[in-house]
């Protein structure tokens, strides 16, 4: 008998790594799944050691036959190279061939948001669905489309960067050096800036100065409070978001939206807001249709797409 | 021999309708290739008995194996029905069965934004792109999607209605009812809405009093002279269409957008100006990669989907 031969699944997030390595035959999310978390390091080479050390335990001694990676886009899923990653300022980093070669295992990489939508719409919200768009809210906003079963990665492999669209030309900056995009408003990271800027030196409740927000979350319990300002912070958030989601209903109008990303699955509210605004932003017909669901596999969507897409180019060479 | 079968392609414009008929093996689009125009006519009845005629006469005794139609959206491909035209004020019009009874021969009818972008994307300035979008703007402003040959129609058959992405939700009135649409700015009948506001006795220009523009085409010429206040209806066309090729291009971005449409294909500074503002809003790599062609098959593009989508219906029935 042959030894069981495993998939690798890693997700690089911009601020914590999840490994896991599962049976070569994936058809549903395992629940017992064993997943090893660490902080992601800024640093590429120790990344990518913490990585293969994490694979070589979970294997156990079994070896793996294909790695599906997950990382911050843009990148390029054929040269598996990183070309810029705001969040840790990594450009052109070959996180593909640097892994492979660490782990001893073909590496198959992709856009975290393609592969949070991939785990989605196989194994998870999106199942059933012939065109999905899964949309990630967390430290920046991103968003992959799978039609049919398979990643559509557009012609330059930019399709779903809808959290860089321009939502205020002269407005905050983003982590990609742009102005006032969609993730300056309301993704984490810019919330999180947005919030240290208006409120640098603590804010009043009535008299007394009390700690302000400062993070995305903090900015959001402030407005469901009432504060004045931070409504004002969440109504820009929902706006922004909205544009993004209204961008995907007018071009794709996909059967679902699922919404994923820390923040997205956190902040349900904020995300019902988004999905009102962005139907007073397409056509009547598309608007009734719009149809949102949050993920299902929770902080697992990347992972679990990370192991589909393992296991298709395992079966699509 | 058995006698030859035709394919019959019918474009139902806002304005004219084309009909040709055509051998059953479509390749490329025939120079040589007849066409009927008319009119089109607010009566349903009258419009599907000139189409039938308008065929018959094409056919010249040979029957026809299936027809296509292209017909302003949004509408059910699967009924053939009419969900509702603005321009023509038709709601639940059944144009594809009445037609399918008047001309004797099956009809596969499907939105003009579509079957343009299947025309441009078989046998047009698409020819060898793995994804096109096909953006039309002409009375109207619509999107179609083609990727790997076939249209992508979305979920709900509303993929690519950015003409109706709202651009400013108190702005002027669209042909749908709703406010502020990119086509209630960049549109043909939305700039002439806005013209006929804008000078509703005429224009100055020093102290002579002059004919004002009451089209779309006289507000980009009038824009040329440097007319202000026509320089500014201008802009906002331009800003508007930017904001519908923006959101094609950061959820699909697509190998290639094809610009065609009446307005589109006459007023290229117009569409040029619009580009350059699209790549300020997406992410910079969509931006370097954004590229934009004139539609080769001009005023045929409907016509030739047509044709196509006949086609293909009788090779996958």
């Amino acid at each position: 008998m042959q030894p069981t031969q495993l998939l690798g699944a890693v997700d690089v997030g911009a601020t914590k790594t999840l490994v896991a390595a599962l049976q070569t035959t994936v058809d549903r999310w395992p629940a017992d799944v064993l997943v090893r978390r660490f902080p992601t390091p800024v640093d590429v080479d120790e990344l990518v050691a913490r990585i293969a050390a994490a694979l070589a335990e979970l294997a156990d001694g079994r070896s793996l036959k294909r790695i599906g990676v997950g990382a911050p886009g843009p990148l390029d899923p054929i040269t598996g190279i990183i070309l810029h990653s705001p969040n840790q300022a990594w450009r052109d980093v070959p996180l593909g061939p640097m892994l492979a070669a660490e782990a001893g295992a073909p590496v198959a990489l992709d856009d975290d948001a393609n592969l949070g939508a991939l785990g989605e719409a196989v194994l998870g919200a999106g199942a059933g669905a012939s065109s999905i768009a899964y949309v990630t809210i967390g430290t920046g906003i991103g968003a992959g489309i799978v039609i049919n079963g398979r990643i559509m990665r557009g012609g330059h492999g930019n399709a779903g960067e809808v959290g860089h669209l321009v939502v205020d030309p002269i407005g905050p900056r983003c982590g990609c050096g742009g102005r006032g995009h969609v993730e300056s408003f309301a993704g984490g990271a810019g919330l999180a800036r947005r919030a240290r800027a208006q409120w640098p030196s603590g804010l009043l409740r009535g008299d007394t100065l009390i700690a302000a927000p400062t993070d995305a979350d903090g900015v959001f319990r402030a407005a469901r409070r009432g504060e004045p300002d931070a409504r004002g912070l969440a109504d820009d958030a929902a706006d922004a978001l909205a544009i993004a989601l209204a961008a995907v209903v007018a071009t794709l109008d996909p059967d679902r939206i699922v919404v994923g990303g820390s923040l997205g699955l956190r902040q349900r509210s904020f995300v019902r807001a988004a999905v009102l605004r962005a139907r007073r932003r397409v056509i009547a017909e598309a608007a009734r249709s719009l149809h949102v669901v949050p993920a299902r596999l929770g902080s697992m969507s990347v992972l679990a797409g990370a192991a589909v897409l393992a296991s298709q180019v395992e079966h699509h060479p």
